[in-house]
């Protein structure tokens, strides 16, 4: 059966802008480079994954992950997708150097096995969930911006979740964090960091919104990826979720935050993980009651909708942060997916 | 898309006796009592499992398994199996009631996910492997007996692998390995002492058959299930790998197995785990460099064929404990692969 053969693999490099400059402790997000890979079967038929490499979380530049094109197409050409935990082995190679091109290939294989089998990704996967709700992000900026941007997301295009980013410092944080929960009650929030306190300001910033009866769900990446005794110390002595992101990368990284005691939740992006890893953690959340939630880099929807295949069909994801689409100017909406406002369909 | 909607499951009693008496420690095996499981879907495509209790390991007794053929078709009628993730979840609460069950009907569900696909489970599970080597198992019995059958199995049937039973006679134990070492020269042993020694003596067997130069790969549950302790202590005392198997039923027992570094190996039976507690396993022990083998209770050829292709999918298993079916009187074989000696393709 040579129909499910891969005959060529490619890269091609896309720009997108955002729509307005998107912020977070450290760093604003004003384009978006990202790398579509096309897996096309002897069949004629393809499959279709996108690499959105963060340099800030994995140390990956677009101009090195283009370069790997000729590669990649080495590695696989000849493979037949249908064994695709061999593509998924071969692919785990680029783990820590470019986990991006490892996210896309591995769902490029699933993507193109599905067009020759005719069933969906989530339904490969497991078929756990036909729709599921989806966050949307308030990034940093002035507190009355903050306000009114969040009480546009929860009261008029009504997603219950809003994601709040903070992190660069601490009593403005909570003014502003205080402020959106009194704009938007009922509401649910995950709060995200992105490693700008210390273990102490994480504390403070705990309880101060705890005692404050703000309804936080989540509390992503307080500290350093790398301080996971704070982590730990954080966990013990918050009375909200804490989660691991930038700490989060592999499987490995995971098993040790897990068997240190280290968080209450981790935060997946199949940026940092792949597919086969992402499938590692799942389990390895599962098996110790760890809470999971899935994220994105700056996917367009292209590379959304792997994550939202990924999430429907392995059904373990508390919350689905996956918005950044939203935030991008696309040409054309490329998801194999419907969306109505949070609700997405498969 | 009626067409994947299960119409119907059912459970037929199977009876099997062994061509000879099976003796392992503290237990001689006469005859097999298993479940043919049959899932039948709307379109008319028929999936098939088997359960293989076992009383001994999991506590499982055949007549409580017949019972609960209508509660299991009570749960499961009307479930799409393309969505196979939310059966697997809702057989995971029999987990310690009957494991044996859960473990047909999850494979079932594969089955006829597979027929209607027209994609081998091995495949559906990733086609990490088209070829598998199995082993073939020794018995409890006199020493000369135990050598002739070794000797067979090795210089005329080929298996380059065997499984030798002890566990009763540390002294005597010890004797038969040594002569069975002389007379398969180049063979490898995996030795399961299925809880039969005290720590003390699983040191002395280890050092023992090491110091003499037996070529053990693995030595399987030394001592009682429950003795983690125990097993961690052997480990760190032995030179040959340590591999819990009675000890290690669900993905939660393997959890704390691993954490606490009790052994090198861990065997997965599908009969004790399911197919979604040994998918988690797989991954632990991946993510830990934890040695996987694979085996098997009482199975005939369905029942083997279910574990074939999940080892076969997976490709993670360093050795393919799975020979039930040749100590089985069987009226015809089912199986669905090819078996030529120890080597079994896909």
């Amino acid at each position: 059966m040579k129909m499910y053969e891969i005959q060529d693999v490619t890269f091609e490099l896309k720009k997108y802008e955002f729509s307005e400059p998107f912020r977070i402790t450290g760093w604003i997000h004003n384009e978006a480079e990202n790398v579509d890979v096309k897996v096309v079967l002897k069949s004629g038929k393809i499959g279709m994954g996108e690499a959105s490499p963060s340099y800030r979380v994995n140390g990956e530049k677009v101009s090195a992950l283009m370069a790997l094109q000729k590669d990649v197409k080495e590695m696989l050409i000849g493979s037949d997708v249908r064994n695709y935990r061999r593509i998924f082995e071969i692919m785990d190679g680029f783990s820590r150097t470019a986990p991006s091109v490892k996210a896309a290939v591995q769902y490029a294989i699933l993507d193109s096995l599905s067009m020759a089998t005719e069933m969906p990704v989530y339904q490969m996967l497991g078929g756990s969930k036909s729709e599921i709700k989806i966050d949307k992000t308030v990034g940093i900026d002035e507190l009355n911006k903050m306000v009114e941007k969040a009480k546009r997301f929860y009261h008029e295009e009504g997603y219950e979740t809003l994601k709040i980013k903070v992190g660069e410092n601490l009593k403005e944080d909570v003014r502003k964090i205080l402020a959106i929960s009194d704009a938007t009650k009922g509401a649910s929030y995950v709060v995200d960091a992105n490693q700008g306190y210390s273990v102490k300001e994480a504390i403070q910033f705990a309880n101060a919104t705890y005692e404050n009866g703000v309804n936080i769900v989540v509390f992503e990446q307080p500290v350093i990826w790398n301080n996971l005794d704070g982590l730990k110390i954080l966990r013990y002595n918050s009375p909200i979720p804490i989660a691991a992101d930038e700490s989060a990368k592999t499987k490995y990284d995971v098993y040790e935050l897990i068997r240190n005691g280290c968080v209450d939740f981790i935060n997946i992006k199949l940026m940092k993980s792949g597919i086969s890893d992402a499938l590692s953690i799942v389990e390895l959340a599962k098996t110790t009651d760890t809470g999971l939630m899935i994220g994105c880099m700056s996917e367009s929807s292209l590379g959304i909708s792997q994550s939202v295949h990924f999430a429907a069909g392995i059904g373990a994801f508390a919350y689905h942060d996956l918005d950044s689409h939203m935030l991008l100017k696309e040409r054309g909406f490329r998801g194999k997916f419907k969306q109505e406002g949070e609700l997405i369909k498969l």
